[in-house]
């Protein structure tokens, strides 16, 4: 059973951050919150998302799986205002969640859980490196390696205590140092890993959006980027493996 | 013979309700001002259109049928600015429709009448349910739901006093509920169609800038709607077939 | 050898100008600043530009010739910001461009300038009229031709005193005529000549945001368009080779 009333703003924040990895997902309530993990198709990249019954303006439920269907839901939320409150319905042992806004009730028959990737285990990594940074910040600079290259090395340069970013193309390439000073925050250690484009565009998009992104790495080690949903009361994290560095 | 004046907008308005339906159409001119009636190839929506002498800066006119390239026409018409005054010039015995504004002069050539459909007869049917409702509204509850389906319901509940759209896709549905005071006004009677929600999408885009649109609705009739252009001086009424319900 | 700084919508202004007409220059620098001229492939249209190092921040430069890829110095451009300054440097003897600006530091690999097209050579021809206009108003223009033909008549009538532009479709044709009032200024002198409007309106989308364009124009000879960057620091010249009328 869950019946919520959310701000407009915080649910689509929370279906575009999954949606910028998977089209479908396990969504798991109870008395606590919602929470999801998913991983990609291609196991390369997973999101993992909180949001905290603090983050709603009512909340009620007892523990559920719900399959939803992130596609769809997008185009239900396209029709949603900025300043709109959301609600959602699902009754007791029923399959269809009502979602409703201003004066339209939509009835959406939700995917059989059994249909859908069981929630991936998150890898137990350490990743010593710890930068803060502004979430545009980290958009441009995405976007800036994807005119030159399709993958990007993230690192950390600890005698210069400074956050590069490199991407390397067939004749260019472009290289962007951040000092502490430009940051929101630095913890220097040895990182370098070097990652798919493809991947880091499509959660640059959800990322840009973020006041304060923080970026764990480690050496050739998979990449976590952490940032709040409705300030605190929820939070997202992807994980994205890195790729071989050829030489 | 035609000569006249008017402002861009409203011509502009003018044009685009005429285009949700039909590429081409007749425009019959004479002392009042203009009026058109063309029904779309597939003979399922209609649209007439008067605009009085009143809505033109200058308007001197004897009757005359001219054949308008629609998709033409507005070409032409998105060179204008939006405060433009645009001049209509046709001498007696012409086929070339002269059409200025600022310095610009284009000169084009009228369709042969002849080649056009004839003017369609309206349907005499009585519609005993009226809602009155700002276009917005009503072209959001279109995009609405145009979400789960092709086709949507209109219907008003006398008992209840209130209007409501239904629209039903394979495994969701979404229903929009509207009372008196959410409406501008509401006059209630037993009232149910369906309609193909192709050409209400179209229609929905035009109808979304008229600050009110009046909804006549029957039992499995068509249903009409019926906007002012130019603060009155104008109207522009959409007939639409109603489409059978497979139950 | 170049070192030199730049504002970022000045540089932008430079590649937007020469990318209407070629995807490659060859690019001279020497003490006084930049220079490049370059021929479509069609042989058609001729770009001319000069960059006073007036216009540069800081200017340092050894007689050099760059082979630059305009396509993808304009992705580069993309993601700069508006104030942003640019910072251009290729050492002595090397064949890679720096191109920095914020903390972002691309490395551009210049083309082998051998197998970009040589330089081609100004034609030397008179053209009486000379017509001075807004940049705006002449790519208004040639949008508004773009409507009803492929090619438009540009042309002065020296006993009304007027610039004139007259495009001619199947059915349709659209005439502008302005006067000196409504020119920046007027040098009357019999001229006429017929363009593609093709090569027009890329230049058209470029000339549009400059203040002022002049027009140089002939009977039956190339038109030349000549406008300023950096506010007189630098300036770009299209010339256009005309067609021939059909009548």
């Amino acid at each position: 059973m869950l019946k919520a009333t959310i701000d407009a703003e915080t649910f689509r924040e929370m279906i575009d951050a999954v949606s910028a990895l998977v089209t479908e997902c396990r969504l798991h309530v109870d008395g606590n919150g919602l929470k999801a993990r998913a991983v990609d198709t291609a196991n390369v990249a997973m999101v993992s998302l909180e949001l905290n019954k603090d983050a709603f303006e009512t909340y009620e439920a007892t523990p559920e799986e719900l399959g939803i269907d992130i596609a769809k839901m997008k185009n239900i939320i396209g029709m949603m205002g900025r300043g709109d409150m959301l609600s959602l319905v699902l009754p007791e042992g029923s399959q269809k969640l009502e979602v409703s806004f201003g004066s339209y009730r939509y009835s959406v028959t939700l995917l059989d859980v059994n249909t859908i990737r069981k929630d991936p285990s998150p890898p137990n990594i350490e990743l010593p490196g710890r930068i803060e940074i502004a979430g545009s910040a980290l958009s441009s600079a995405i976007k800036a390696a994807d005119v030159v290259s399709d993958k990007i090395a993230l690192g950390i340069d600890p005698a210069a205590d400074l956050f590069y970013m490199v991407a390397e193309g067939d004749t260019d390439h472009i290289r962007l140092e951040l000092g502490s000073d430009q940051l929101i925050s630095l913890t220097s250690a040895d990182a370098r890993s070097l990652f798919s484009l493809d991947y880091l565009k499509d959660m640059g998009k959800v990322m840009g959006r973020a006041e304060k992104v923080v970026i764990a790495l480690g050496i050739d080690h998979p990449v976590k980027f952490i940032f709040a949903l409705s300030e605190g009361k929820g939070s997202v994290e992807y994980l994205l493996a890195p790729r071989i560095e050829a030489d």
